[in-house]
């Protein structure tokens, strides 16, 4: 025990260090420097229960009503342990609170403004002002995100590259598949026609929802420059088959995400080009920002220009044919906000994935929320933050983000091919992990969107090295982790790419695919669905063995115990059996087989077991 | 320089430590563990400066195009140096950033992920997701407060305690100013009438804002209990007078505020009452949380029963004659938002405080702003949060909040009748008042309102020991405090009391007001409207000296230099004069004296001075 460090005893009420999981439970957490306490021991009670003083007849606050409980070292990452305590008897949905640390021998009492002695005997200290609060849980403000996300795998489709329907020897179209230095940008044709042939492909591989990338009229093969919100792209059919595509989806259990393009238009959308063409006379003009009313609107060349030089309006990124909606302008709010309601009200979507979103007013997307929800209560609000996103995740905004934070340890573990980062020992992805699981509430932790790659990264096979077994033990880690997990289509046979190559053609000849890893990722997926311990949250890790380069951790759900073994080396190894499994007879999920709990444990390059123990 | 201490290093985006000003300005903080780290540099840049590498062709962040900014060690608490820098230089409203810790030899990169060492030559890092983000300030998210917010003193009326007009010899009335056991929640009629003869008074005094506790029809003297929200009153007069009182303040440029219990109402309240009668036959009864339906609604005794438990119901704390509403119903928040309405149209009011703000929805505040802010975008709208209320300060929701989070240090230093705390010393308080200013944003700390005492509270006059000298001080501090500060009514006079005696009849006979503690508040008010140094948000600490009881700050404006010198303590004392003044001449702005910067400096006992340096 060394001396404990007061600098780096953090907590905050109101956050994912102290939040309210429902009317009657709060969960609070407290991070102290690694090694530093021994235990933390949670007080608690109303605050309000003042009462006489036996004494002096003085109305002073009664602590010795407090309930103490115990903290839970739940995770330890880099640089700390966090505690964790939930606390379920707030009869009156208050609850004032503070911390006592202890290192062993001594105890110190940790409230809001200082760190203090505490009382005689024990007693919680009197200062009632010292003591944290967590003021009233009201329901009208709890995190609620629809109970389906959290059972449901996603899989990603790039329309213009995933299946090409009626069309295939259409002229004009490149050979589907073929490549050269402009296949990025260029159009293949997929097509709303194909994906619905491949509506069985994919309940077969056992998703449950479909996240399209743009599907809306633009000219550019990502259609992230919407001309016509209103409307499917002609290339990718009409919106009756857009009709038709939700239909069988539903059918098969497949719910339907789209995204929602508000940062920005494209350059062709009719009232851009109409403030281009009006200036300040447009009517348009203020739903966009443009940045010097004096000077032209339209974009100078950008030759020998740099980082937006060029640009006299707000666009996304410095990309001219992207210009940037304002939507503090009331009419702009509202054309975009009659365009989301639209596809949830005429077609049924399930979801609405917000592109840019950390760009876009937490006003808007407050009254996004309410707009949406209304028609549909249970859709999914996705918004694409990259970063740590609490701000846009208390309950009036999104119901998640694209949790790229789940992606950066995960490239960095499971990736041999990284380009300006170091990769992280398995006790440094631990660490990572924990951080990430402290990072958020754990009701969000249950929805948010995990994905190893997408339409904006490299691809996870090219990211480890083109092999597809490393690759699977990345897919083992996602799909045991809670959420909504995501596969980037064609993942899952085998498909890679760097940044500028993450977007090819499906291959769908058997020949082309990877079926090995196609069947490891379909069962994965299957056991997920069938097994509740792979969706919770908690992870309790029981090895990260730097050397063997191995992972171990349990997920308990109330039937049942899952044991995930991850072996991320070439040598073949053999772990030590965790203590607890002796005497147990546990079931090996990917082969069926009984294992003996006290046999040594053996695991090939790069392999990974999945054990379970029924209750 | 002691070994850096990670597990200390504390930032985070979006709130006090990274918010924005304006739409082209960022202020950005950073913890780090006291004595670690002799320099910090902030690297900013648009995370859109990608360019292609010059030797591979793909593209790249572009490192090089980093602003570097020196951070300011800003304030220093008891446990954290605090580092602060203004970035200005945003052209496109987003910024990517990350921090330099320097030790003096060495150098440490501090992301949102990692501690990593810089590059080469000192390069930042090239990992690019290991930089924070603030990712676009958008215009109709700025924290906004009223402008005039920052240049006003507060006087608080507790209504039925400040002066009885054309009543003085009503039948029924106790004798002004009598007291004894059952005064605190006797009605003593003071009125309308009576606030309006006294407006010169207050004008007199400088205040240029009245906050008023209820008005509104209620049986108790202090009127938290409503009965009807529409009508002033009738001991306090009428809702013609109460027009006329506005009248008459707007004319003296006083501003009202009233207060919104939009918590709870009265027993009496015929929603409540008509609940009681039809239990769930009445439209009125989701207008309030019945706990059991099964139960009777009516509270049984309370006698044998502890915190609750007599209670089928929600309420303000346990006091049953307090029913809790539930904002969570429409048709209830549209009755209370038809009230917050109500009184602005009608009566142009300019301030609601919101009481037990912090028990209520986000959500209903949210719609509350957006309801009075269109019909009066300058009302202030003041929260009742005693601690502190980041939450409710991001420009969705209050424009402040009564900030007893200032109130709390200022009493354990300037009070020497404290309760179960230990007071604190110069550098104590120092350190508390320097967490303090950076717990907020610099423009929420601008409209924070800053009380020493209220009607919640025991007076300051009896937390100073009944001491006016040292009360003085305590107002010195106040008031060359950043903020909105607040005289509790008669507290400039020198009444006291404590938290059953805080409400006594404002004693209007000379004799009975202790006029050298009325000139006193009345020169710093006067002073704090004349000089904007009184207003500025940031303090210098030049001493805090234990020994000698002694602290000297100094604020600086664009125009002024303000230099505060309070000694508490009954030993007259000789301060050090700071290094800065040598060879200057000063005003003392007390006296009009002319102080040679020079001289040795005399405090007497609980003496303080107030130097003004014009540039």
């Amino acid at each position: 025990m060394r001396e404990l460090e007061l600098a780096s005893v953090i907590h905050e009420p109101k956050g994912p260090l102290c939040y309210a999981v429902d009317a009657r439970t709060l969960h609070i957490r407290l991070k102290t420097r690694k090694g530093d306490v021994s235990g933390v021991t949670l007080l608690a009670a109303d605050p309000f229960n003042w009462r006489p003083s036996p004494e002096t007849g003085i109305y002073e606050y009664a602590t010795e009503t407090m309930q103490r409980v115990e903290m839970k070292k739940e995770y330890v990452t880099r640089l700390h342990d966090c505690w964790f305590a939930e606390v379920t008897d707030i009869p009156w949905g208050r609850v004032k609170y503070g911390f006592v640390l202890h290192d062993g021998e001594t105890s110190c009492f940790a409230g809001c403004h200082d760190f203090t002695p505490m009382g005689e005997n024990g007693e919680p200290p009197a200062d009632h002002s010292n003591y944290y609060m967590y003021p009233y849980i009201l329901e009208e403000d709890l995190y609620k995100a629809p109970a389906w996300v959290k059972d449901t795998v996603w899989y990603q489709i790039f329309p213009d590259r995933f299946s090409r329907g009626g069309r295939e020897d259409e002229a004009g179209l490149p050979e589907w598949g073929s490549e050269d230095a402009d296949s990025y940008d260029r159009i293949y044709g997929g097509n709303l026609e194909g994906i619905v042939t491949r509506l069985d492909y994919i309940k077969e591989l056992g998703a449950s929802g479909i996240y399209f990338t743009p599907l809306f009229v633009s000219p550019s093969a990502h259609k992230y420059d919407t001309k016509d919100y209103f409307q499917i792209d002609p290339l990718f059919g009409t919106n009756e088959i857009f009709g038709t595509l939700v239909k069988e989806a539903h059918k098969r259990g497949i719910r339907v995400m789209l995204d929602a393009v508000f940062n920005h238009c494209g350059y062709e959308h009719p009232f851009w080009q109409d403030v281009l063409k009006n200036g300040r006379d447009s009517k348009y003009y203020d739903y966009f920002y443009i940045v010097d009313p004096e000077r032209p609107i339209a974009p100078e060349s950008q030759e020998g220009k740099f980082y937006g030089e060029h640009l006299n309006y707000r666009t996304f990124g410095f990309t001219e044919f992207m210009p940037k909606w304002n939507t503090a302008n009331p009419e702009a709010r509202e054309y975009l906000l009659s365009v989301a309601e639209f596809w949830v009200k005429e077609y049924g979507i399930d979801g609405w994935r917000l592109d840019v979103a950390n760009e876009v007013s937490h006003e808007f997307w407050r009254e996004f929320r309410k707009r949406v929800k209304v028609l549909n209560p249970d859709i999914y609000i996705l918004g694409e933050n990259w970063l740590n996103s609490n701000p846009w995740l208390l309950g009036d905004q999104f119901d998640a983000v694209m949790n790229y934070e789940f992606t950066t340890p995960a490239v960095r573990f499971f990736g041999t091919n990284l380009r300006n980062q170091e990769p992280y020992a398995p006790t440094e992805f631990m660490h990572a992990i924990n951080e990430l699981l402290i990072a958020y509430p754990k009701p969000v932790a249950s929805s948010l969107f995990n994905l190893l790659d997408s339409h904006d990264t490299a691809r996870i096979l090219t990211l480890c090295g083109d092999n597809p077994d490393i690759a699977a033990l990345a897919y083992v880690f996602q799909l045991t982790y809670a959420g909504s997990p995501s596969i980037y289509y064609g993942g899952e046979i085998g498909l890679g790419g760097d940044e500028r190559h993450n977007r090819r053609c499906m291959p769908w000849k058997p020949e082309q695919q990877n079926r090995k890893l196609y069947e490891t990722v379909r069962r994965l997926i299957a056991l997920r669905q069938e097994h509740p311990s792979f969706r919770e949250v908690d992870i309790e890790w029981l090895q990260a063995d730097d050397d063997k380069r191995t992972l171990i951790y349990r997920k308990n759900a109330p039937s049942e115990t899952l044991y995930v073994l991850i072996h991320h080396s070439a040598e073949p190894q053999s772990a030590d059996v965790p203590e607890d499994w002796k005497g147990r007879s546990l079931t090996d999920l990917m082969t069926g087989e009984t294992v003996d709990g006290d046999a040594p444990l053996k695991l090939g390059p790069y392999g990974f077991r999945l054990l379970l123990d029924r209750k």
